[in-house]
């Protein structure tokens, strides 16, 4: 694990023992950080299987300073649904805001590593973030996201033309079932899937879905290197 | 391939070329038999890893006697739909009925052939017809279902405790989402996880959705042999 800073962004990459092969870009969850335990886990399954990954903290997250005015704007945010707005509408809506800051950030740190064929991974806050991520930069290849509706960014998932693998957790208390299917439903890739397991928001996933997803990565990043 | 027969029901047996692995039985389809072709497909992805696969002909299909008084039934069936009852209830309504009869006969199929560790696949009519069987034969320890709603057999499929994958067609048009969603949401196995592409009814499942499915029946039949 080897920490590095782009732009002031401090971000983390971990590297498979062996050839490093094609780049994961992990966006890591709401209040989490780039090496909370569950992103080194998933880290740690995808260089096990001979991936490189990296992940980023998100403004306001992990190492970044705090930042007044995106506070003051998620501050905003709560007030609107203390108001009566539809907690999921105004989250997602704060997440397109933030992504307009981060999908420049992300970007710098692929062209700092030279990253040209990329899968990237995000759930919940790294759903809505890497929605607008994947639908503009050309080089991420394949994505699984999930754990995110689709009150705001539907028209940016249709933009999404490579494969998307789709995680619903089936008892999310925080995302409607509606919203992440009107989510699933938005994405414009030909190739898309989704998987569901019985379970909470913040629930690990489980490993037979980690399972399920190096083999995602491992199709669309290895096998087509000229795709 | 080994046709065979078991108290007039006409079966076939694929096994593997080394030695022969649990059991997994395929339920075919409406209007199929048991060697269609989508079905010999899956015997043989599932017979290269090792194990083996039994089909057998349901009544009114394949090399089965016809059976006036099952035609109508099914006759009376589509006379209700056309008299303005919906589809998808009235064809679990029927299903439900031929399984009472297909229970037992794939009971004696297992039978027959000493099986004792057995996987269930079956989508749109083996669906309908494998809730019941796999809800009633503890021999069956993990199960690929899809393609069917849950209007008529949420209950049955309540007391299904064993691993499910279940499988929707993302554009179906012949089972209701909402339908499907809610057989999902019935099973009682703790395991049980959702997989969705896009595609109609009758499109033949994806290669990974199959590599996905042999990794299932795997991880339940293989590598818990005493669970």
């Amino acid at each position: 694990m080897r920490h590095f800073t782009v732009n002031d962004v401090p971000a983390v990459v971990w590297t498979p023992d062996g050839p490093a092969g094609p780049l994961i870009f992990i966006g890591h969850g709401g209040g989490e950080h780039k090496t909370a335990p569950e992103i080194v886990r998933y880290a740690g399954r995808f260089t096990a299987a001979g991936f490189t990954v990296v992940s980023a903290d998100v403004p306001n997250h992990g190492d970044r300073p705090y930042d007044a005015d995106l506070d003051r704007k998620a501050t905003a945010m709560r007030a609107r649904v203390d108001a009566g707005e539809n907690l999921a509408v105004a989250i997602a809506a704060f997440q397109d805001e933030v992504s307009r800051q981060t999908v420049g950030e992300w970007r710098a740190v692929l062209d700092h590593l030279g990253a040209e064929r990329v899968g990237y991974w995000g759930v919940s806050l790294g759903c809505g973030l890497g929605v607008p991520f994947v639908a503009a930069e050309p080089r991420v290849r394949a994505a699984v996201l999930g754990l995110g509706g689709g009150s705001a960014n539907a028209a940016t998932a249709a933009r999404i033309s490579v494969a998307v693998r789709f995680v619903i957790a089936w008892d999310d208390e925080r995302i409607p079932r509606d919203s992440s299917l009107t989510l699933f439903d938005a994405f414009g890739a030909p190739e898309k899937s989704l998987h569901a397991h019985p379970g909470r928001h913040s629930d690990p996933l489980p490993d037979q879905e980690l399972d399920a997803q190096v083999a995602f990565f491992s199709r669309h990043l290895l096998t087509h290197p000229q795709g």
